[in-house]
This record gives C-alpha cells, sequence and structure tokens, in this order.
C-alpha cells in the first residue's frame, strides 16, 4: 500500500493508488452522506485552521464543511491583504500557529511553492494542505475533477479530456492534468489564446489546440477555466464577445464532443464568457456535482493527514 | 394544524395558529433557558449558513447562537459588499452552496423579494430564512417583537400598539404589523413626518398620525424605529434636535400612553434622537428583553424549518 | 483559599495564590495535553464571544482554541475600526450581548479601562476577560509570561528580570511587572530610550537603566517588547538600525546576561530591531513556548471565571 500522506501540497508525483485511495474514501463519505450520515467523528479533537492568504470564500468554505463534518473544530485565521506574507514573517506566523498545537494548516497563498515552504520549516507534526498556490497546485481541485470524471467515465484509459481557457496561469489545469494523468487518461487536450498557453515544454502531457472546435471533437469531458477579466488586456482579441465565440462552450460546439460530454467548471463561472448559460444550466453540466464532490474530497484528505 | 414551513421570507399571510406555534416554541426555550438548559441537540448534524450582503452583527450574532443552541454547525459565508449579488451570480452562489448540503441559509440582502427569488431557485431541500430584505421584511424580527408584547400583554384583542419614525423605509414596521395583525392586535398606529410615512394604499392596517402625542395617547406598547441619518435630509424638520421634539419618545410623552406602555425599538437605539436615555433604561423599556427573545424566537424557526 | 475570580481585568491586586491558581491549572492543562488529551468538556453549553476593537488575529486565535478545547462555543464579534465605541454606544452593546444569554466577553479595546467598565455597566453574570486595554493590562500575557519563566526558573525569589524596549506605552510591561511582583521576583530592570520609558513615579518597581549592556548584567530573563515602528518618530535615534545597536538583543548581548537566559518576546517579532534571527530562533528562544502557554493560560482563566 502507498504510504498514507502527512500533506496535501501537490498532485504532482503522487502514485495512482494514493490518488485512488482519496477517490474511493471520498466516494464512501458520499455515499453515506447519501444515506443520511451528516457527520462523523474521526476528527474530534483535532482542529484545522484556514490560513487565506488569499479571499476565497468558497473553498475556504467547502474546506470548513469538510473538517466540522468529520468533527474537527475549525479556526478561520484572518490575514489581511496588507499583511506581509512571505519569507521570515511567514514562517513566524508558521511556527505561532504550530505553537497553538494545531493539527492541520489550510493555506492559500498567491505565490507559488508557499505550502512546500511551509512544510520545509514546519517545526512539529502539523500538516499542511494546499488550497491553491500561485498558478501552481490546486490538488483538491484536481481530485475532486478527477472524482466527478470516475463517475461518470470509470475507464480513464479510454477518456479524452479538454481543457479550454487561461491554461497558462491555471493551477487548476495543472492538478487536473497530475490527477487524470496518474489514473492513466488517454488523452488530454488543451486549448486557449496563443498568449495564454503554457510556455514551451510546459505540461508536456496535453496536446495543444487553437481551434476549440477541433479540440472538443469527440471529448468526454471538458472542462472551462475562469478568465480573470484582467487577462483580456494580454491577448488579441477585442473583447469578451470575441473570446466566447473562439473559446467559450455553447451547444453548437458541445455537440461536437461525444454524445454525454461531461461540462465542467471550478466556478464561479462567466456566464456568456467562458460558457453559454443553456450549457452551464443543461443536462450535460456537472458543475454542482464538482462543488459537492470538493467537500466530499476534502473530507477524504483531511482524514488521510490526520487519522492517526 | 397549520402545516410547517419549510421557509421563512415573510410574516404576510402567516396563520396566526403558524404564528402562535412559533411564538409558543420560543417560549418554552426560553423557559428550559431559565431552568439552566443552555444547549440542545436538536439539530446536531446539521449545517446553517448565515449569507449577509447587508453586514449586522447583531442579528448575525442571534442567529448563530440560536443554530448553535440547538446543535446545529454555523458558517458565516462573507460576501463583500462589493461582491455582484444580483440575479444570475446570486443563483450561481446559492446553487453552489447548496451542492455543498447546507440545511438552511439564512439571508439578509438590500433588495426586497431576495429570499423569495432564493426559495424559488433552489434545487434541493435547503431551507431559507428571512433576516431582512431590503424596505420588505424582517419576520423573525416581527415574531421577537410579538413574543414581547405577549408575555406582557397577552390579549392582543384589546392592544393598540404605536410604531413611530421611519415606517415607509422599516422592514420591521412591516413584519411588525403583519404578525399584530394576524394575533388580531386591536388597533395599530403609525406616526412620523410625512416623508418617512408609507405611501397612500401601503400598510392599510395602521391608523396615521402626524402628532406623536395623540399617537401615543392611551398606547399599550410603543416601537420606536431606528432613523438612519441620511434620512434627516429627506425631511424638512431641520436637525436631529427637532425630529426628536416631534417624534422622539421621552417622559412626558410616556406618560400620555397607557399606564406600564411597553416601551420598544429594533435597536440599534440612536439616543436623543428617537428616544430619551432615561426612558430607553426605564423601567417600562422592553429593549433587551427582545434581543433575549429573538435568540428563542430564532431557534424556534430553525426548529420549525429544519426538524425532521 | 483566594476567592474564585469572577472577571479577569487586570493582575494588580492579585493575590499570589490566585496567581499561582491559575498557573498550575495552565501547567496541568499543558500535562494533558501533552498525553494527548486536546479536548474537555468542562464548559460545554457555554458560550464566549471575542469582541475585539482593535485587531489581533494572533491573541483572537489563541482565545478561540482555549474556548473550543474546554468545549465551549465560541463566537467573534466583529467591530468595524470605523464603530463607534465608547460611552452609551459601548454600554449598549454590551446589553445586547448580555441579553443573548453569553457567559463571557472577552474584549480588547484601544482604551484603557474600557474592560472595568464593562464590569460596572454588567447587567448580568457575564464575565469579562481583558484581552488587552489601551497601554494598561494584558492580564493573559502576564500570566503566560510568567507561567513561561517558572517552567526554567521556579525560584522567583532569586529571579532577575529585563523588560527591554517601549516600556512606556506597553501593557505587556505592567501586566508582567504585577504577575512577577506578586510572584515575589528578586529584581525587575527596565531598559529603553528615555522617551519610552515610563513616566516618573510610573512602574516603582521597576529599576531603570539607559544602557542595555548593564541592564541585562547578569540576568535570568530578558523580554524584548515589540516596536511601533510610528515610535520612531518620537525618540532621538535616527534609525531603526541605531535603535537595534542600542536597544536591540544580539549574542554579544545576550553573552552579558546569565548563562541559559531566557529570551522572550510577546510577538509578533520584529527580526533586526528589536532582537537579531539568530537570537530569536536560537536555543534560549523561548518564545514559541510562550505562545504554546498563552492558549494553556487563557484555558485556564476561562475555566476559572466560569466553572460553576
Amino acid at each position: 500500500m502507498s504510504p498514507r500522506l502527512r500533506h496535501l501540497t501537490t498532485l504532482e508525483n503522487l502514485p495512482r493508488e494514493t490518488i485512488e485511495r482519496l477517490l474511493d474514501r471520498a466516494e464512501s463519505l458520499r455515499d453515506a452522506c447519501a444515506h443520511g450520515t451528516r457527520k462523523l467523528d474521526v476528527l474530534a479533537g483535532r482542529t484545522v485552521l484556514n490560513l487565506f492568504f488569499e479571499p476565497s470564500t468558497r473553498t475556504r468554505t467547502s474546506f470548513e464543511l469538510a473538517a466540522r463534518r468529520l468533527g474537527a473544530d475549525v479556526v478561520n485565521f484572518d490575514i489581511g491583504l496588507s499583511s506581509t506574507s512571505k519569507g521570515e514573517e511567514l514562517f513566524d506566523t508558521l511556527h505561532t500557529l504550530e505553537a497553538m498545537h494545531l493539527d492541520a494548516i489550510v493555506v492559500r497563498h498567491k505565490r507559488s511553492g508557499t505550502p512546500e515552504e511551509l512544510v520545509r520549516h514546519a517545526m512539529s507534526g502539523v500538516s499542511v494542505i494546499n488550497a491553491g498556490d500561485g498558478n501552481r497546485a490546486h490538488p483538491t481541485q484536481g481530485l475532486l475533477d478527477a472524482l466527478t470524471i470516475r463517475q461518470h467515465r470509470p475507464d480513464f484509459g479510454n477518456l479524452t479530456v479538454v481543457i479550454c481557457g487561461d491554461i497558462r496561469h491555471s493551477r487548476v489545469a495543472r492538478s487536473d492534468i497530475d490527477a487524470f494523468t496518474a489514473l492513466g487518461v488517454k488523452e488530454i487536450r488543451l486549448c486557449g489564446p496563443a498568449e495564454l498557453m503554457p510556455a514551451a515544454g510546459d505540461m508536456p502531457q496535453g496536446r495543444r489546440y487553437d481551434d476549440f472546435d477541433q479540440a472538443i471533437d469527440g471529448a468526454d469531458a471538458v472542462i472551462m477555466l475562469r478568465l480573470q477579466k484582467e487577462r483580456m488586456a494580454s491577448i488579441e482579441l477585442p473583447d469578451e464577445a470575441a473570446y466566447f465565440a473562439r473559446y467559450g462552450l455553447d451547444r453548437r460546439r458541445l455537440a461536437l464532443a461525444a454524445p454525454g460530454c461531461l461540462v465542467m467548471h471550478p466556478g464561479p463561472i462567466n456566464r456568456g464568457i467562458e460558457i453559454a448559460s443553456d450549457v452551464a444550466d443543461g443536462a450535460q453540466s456537472r458543475i454542482l456535482e464538482q462543488v459537492g464532490n470538493g467537500v466530499f474530497v476534502r473530507m477524504a484528505v483531511l482524514n488521510e493527514v490526520l487519522a492517526r
């Protein structure tokens, strides 16, 4: 059996067995919930601290619910955006929190690599869980996307996934690729404006497309990424309508994919920019399933790193 | 028996029986608390989310305490004031929260009708509780005001209540009128500057007064509304002192009411503007009882909508 | 036995027996934690409210963890910095919170004396715990500093402590002096720029030094205070480097102290201003022990004031 994780900072290089163990556990938690089990006490007496240097109410709430449903206490340590959050001061904050006998720190930070820095500088047994660092990794998002796909298309060896949008700056894309690759995905296709595609040599697992119609052809799942509005300035397209025309997901394009192609988005969605409203709300949309799976995946991760 | 409520968005059109059931339950929770019961576990495993688009630490805390005392978990979902909070984005937020398997959403929003919109767009079994929407309704305030009055003047058929101040913009006044009317109040009197009185045809249950001395004459309860400072610009009176002289509650005026007239205010009070300090702190003041009843009423409402 | 405390607003005039009882209890909670006890339920059903008029995530989190580990519920009542927080409005807030049946209020306020004002105006049995008021008192910091010293140097009768930095404006220094004096400390030495030393007659227990080399000579413990950057303007020294040269703790100076001298700081530290990094992180540093003791001391205090 692959060793139990002490931290979760990235999915890169995680063995397939570990990822499957987490997905299996998330699935059994989901089943228990469907049968009415809303709360367990496997983490009673444990304390999880949310340390968000970037605000994200959705992700913080998902982790908070996950921890509470396992019986843990949750403390939100609110870092003002103005506060220094690097170098010695970051580690002093870490050590201060460790000295308070926390069990896990869920961290989001705009600088890539911060979770690993925390792991390296941790002095006690505290577990670090990455809730998103810079452009680099968002491992629980990768897991919840894998869980959502596995639910409907369990055979990854026959799976073609498209990721479309701002791939270059996307920690979601990176963690998705790590998860899907570990699970033996057949093909990953990346599509977006040239300026938002990964640098040469980055994300080698993905086949690159500029034309979304070609990219989506026959795909089993399509993951649309959120476009940060400030990115529009860096690409050639004149406006959001032009972006939608080239890289947005509408019914016509979805019809080019395999029948029943799963429509996914990490949220929050920009309707009419990345995705047409009728597709976001349509029968093939798995966007809300992703949100639900997010809580179960985070429960599975907390359970993995904190179970005695 | 009137059917169990699934949501509480307004008191309008609620049958007397339902309102009395909620008040009775709040009363028995108050009794249990007085005998030392501080915490029940009837909602153990349930999650209540506070979704406040307008800040209100007092009301949020009251709901938070109510939910915890019933054994529920509470999550505060902090919406920045800058965040878009209407139309599709509001419903996307709702659906995201529902997908996380919440049991109840307590919502405050400056746009009237938002709680009903959430009920209409809800996809799962989540319960919606209105913590105040625009000028329209604040049903738990109406219930706690009714509970406070009933404690001291149980016979609503002989009850005359005055509401004084900015009636036009007051969700408190609307929910109070709904509650008192359902309970068979004898007379409701509304008093305030012409610019702050309800539009013609609005709030027909209330008899209108411009002269506070006449309005309060023989009244059994007087509810003073908070004056938003920015309203001063819209009325003819030159300053707050003039407002207090015409519409403030002082000892002289209170003496015109029935003996033992209950003095009420939804808080926070502006001393010397709506109400004289000695009256706010005097023997007839029920203002702090209202606060205490607020927690019990919210417990009763949460129990009503969430009990299996 | 000294009577049980109902409130903790200051250590001034507390009998040695009371302080020792709190330290003993904190110590036994620390021992229990070391043996794996992470959570007790002695305060189950009780509610502690954090009322911070000055932001302090570290101290708030320490109290929050302390309360939860005793089984209490915790509510953070967030007061905007813009909100009025004095006089009648402060007491109205207090009475509103009391009416919600809270058991304890943990208060931080920039105006000295606020906790005593709350005690005087409290109408119910709520306990008030001071988490820092103005320049005056920070009693749990005084206790945790005493606990940290006692752990390593139990004989206060032979103890010489130096406090260095902005003594004049330091509630930490005042509460430290109160605690150490009650415990029979041999000698307290105060050192800092003339402008930041206490006024004549204030803090008479401390022997005053301008020269840090003389002050630290043979000391058993040295407590470095945080320098607020805005204080630099009020002292004669030209910059932070000059401050560090005169009043900073580096290895050379620490060597002048008694062997094994305890290095302490209430945090967060300014590296290179009050203290050299290698000293802050060195073998003699007790800074993180202080943080850990902070949680245990706060548990002891909450238990003292709330136990039936």
